[in-house]
């Protein structure tokens, strides 16, 4: 396979497309990501969350760097699950990341929600893939907010970066949103601002609440500063400490088995549900089924029973 | 049914009983609504969404004061899609409404991601239904922060308040996140705060962007301070006026329409799988799977295929 080929040999240009390929969901998708497939386990796979405006992408820029001195490739994908509604407004924001537009073992890509169910989990699914099987060392998946999508995103990450900020009222909303969970590392990013220690210790109680006494010492909090380029190096410490720790301890594989359970039940999902809605002309009927329900008042349930029950016969005799 | 008729006679319990019934997707949800469905449509539904910390709940308080003085009996849906790790940790925020616990013409409750696929706005549809068959004339949803999921549950909504604060980045964030398109009135909640004029300018800048000639107007921008009591007035006159004009221009029939069409596709995708589930046992073949794509590389879109060609052929000689 000519693509996968050239994606095996790091060719950017490649990568590149065969992303594109997946994120529209072309035919030749699956062949290319089984393709792959064999290729792939060997990139490390870091999470980037936390509120908008807390600096991530800066952050991100400074862990680049930092990667690229040790001579490791980085593939940076940017997930943006909202955007179907702004178009190209992120665009602006990756501009930051400008600084390694001519270096080639550097790729950002940023990915955008086709608004089906799953579709953003696992077109970052596959494009993790893509990167790994090209011979990228380290795969940054970063979200552009914290929603219900971003933590199905976090989920295909090897270990997850929670970068908080003080003074925007994440002491209290951290714990409300209820991310605080989906976190291996606590980040607390611009540090030179007031309330930062506030936040240490509040993050820092938090995750003393929901941990056993075994694993207290495992969930570390770093303060860093993005913009003045302090606190870096002991955030890579960390996550490679991190990194280590969890091979050592079979949660990486745990992890990746996880991982893999999810991934079959996406495509299993969308694959039934494409293969029912070509047999059912779905969308050629709904309009007549939305009459049904609005005007002549047929609970939904109802209806739809009945015409599953119906599809389940159909189907059977053809 | 009993439930069903106690839910139509507006018994506070019973409601709380009928959404409990919904919301742990009991055997008798799908008769429960489907009885109750002929009776809806007579609510007016609100949608309120913007970041954490915007001061949504006690705007939401404000409004329930407003509309319990014109004597209407108000329902209000708080959801928190990212709950299930979170667990109660929402529960002190909705305390700041208890002013209303001893109203039995204000019914407020919590619902959280049963983790499901499209599962929280399933329910919140379902939990629209009951409250609107019960009676209750306005119903408010309120989500907790703004992503992908609460935009599919603003989708609900006649009309979305979209509040934004000052300071909170929200100028530049907003934009980026790409909510605003999902707003019908801007609400600039905590107008006496440092910067407030400056947002209201950037968002009617915006607008005035992404809209054509023909309904510049139709999105009014708001500035309220929920805290102080102020503008509280302003909004209500405001999202009357949109409610009437949405009316009279049959933009509420189609927001309606679509509604149902989501609702569908929504019921018929979890009722497919299930139905494939329960005939396939995916639960109980999973590990195999995993170990296939794990240990003996078989590409995952490979496996899947196999198994689904497999599952219809075994299907159809059932």
């Amino acid at each position: 396979m000519e693509l996968g080929d050239k994606v095996l040999k790091g060719h950017i240009r490649s990568i590149g497309k065969a992303i594109s390929c997946i994120e529209n969901n072309r035919p030749e998708k699956e062949q290319l990501i089984d393709y792959l497939y064999p290729f792939c386990g060997k990139a490390e796979v870091i999470g980037v969350t936390g509120s908008p405006g807390a600096g991530k992408s800066t952050l991100v820029d400074k862990l680049i760097k930092r990667e690229r001195k040790l001579g490791k490739k980085v593939g940076i994908i940017a997930v943006d699950p909202s955007s179907p509604f702004s178009g190209g407004a992120i665009l602006g924001d990756r501009l930051r990341m400008q600084n390694h537009a001519s270096d080639d073992d550097v790729y950002i890509r940023s990915m955008a929600s086709r608004g089906h169910l799953g579709g953003i989990a696992t077109a970052t699914a596959d494009a993790i893939k893509i990167f790994d099987a090209a011979g990228f060392d380290l795969i940054i998946i970063e979200t552009i907010g914290v929603g219900q999508t971003e933590i199905e995103v976090m989920d295909l990450a090897d270990l997850v970066l929670l970068v908080l900020v003080p003074g925007m009222g994440d002491e209290i909303q951290a714990l409300k949103a209820g991310i605080m969970e989906i976190g291996d590392i606590y980040v607390i990013n611009k540090k030179d601002h007031d309330g930062a220690q506030k936040l240490y210790a509040e993050v820092e109680y938090v995750l003393n609440i929901n941990q056993s006494e075994n694993d207290k010492e495992k969930n570390p909090i770093i303060l860093t500063s993005a913009n003045l380029d302090e606190g870096i190096d002991d955030l890579v410490k960390c996550y490679r400490d991190y990194f280590k720790y969890i091979r050592c301890n079979n949660i990486l594989e745990e992890k990746r088995k996880k991982r893999i359970v999810n991934e079959i039940n996406h495509i299993f999902t969308e694959k039934i549900i494409s293969e029912v809605n070509q047999f059912l002309h779905i969308e050629k009927k709904i309009n007549q089924w939305v009459k049904n329900i609005l005007h002549e008042k047929v609970g939904p349930y109802t209806l739809i029973n009945k015409k599953i029950e119906q599809f389940i016969k159909e189907f059977k005799e053809q």
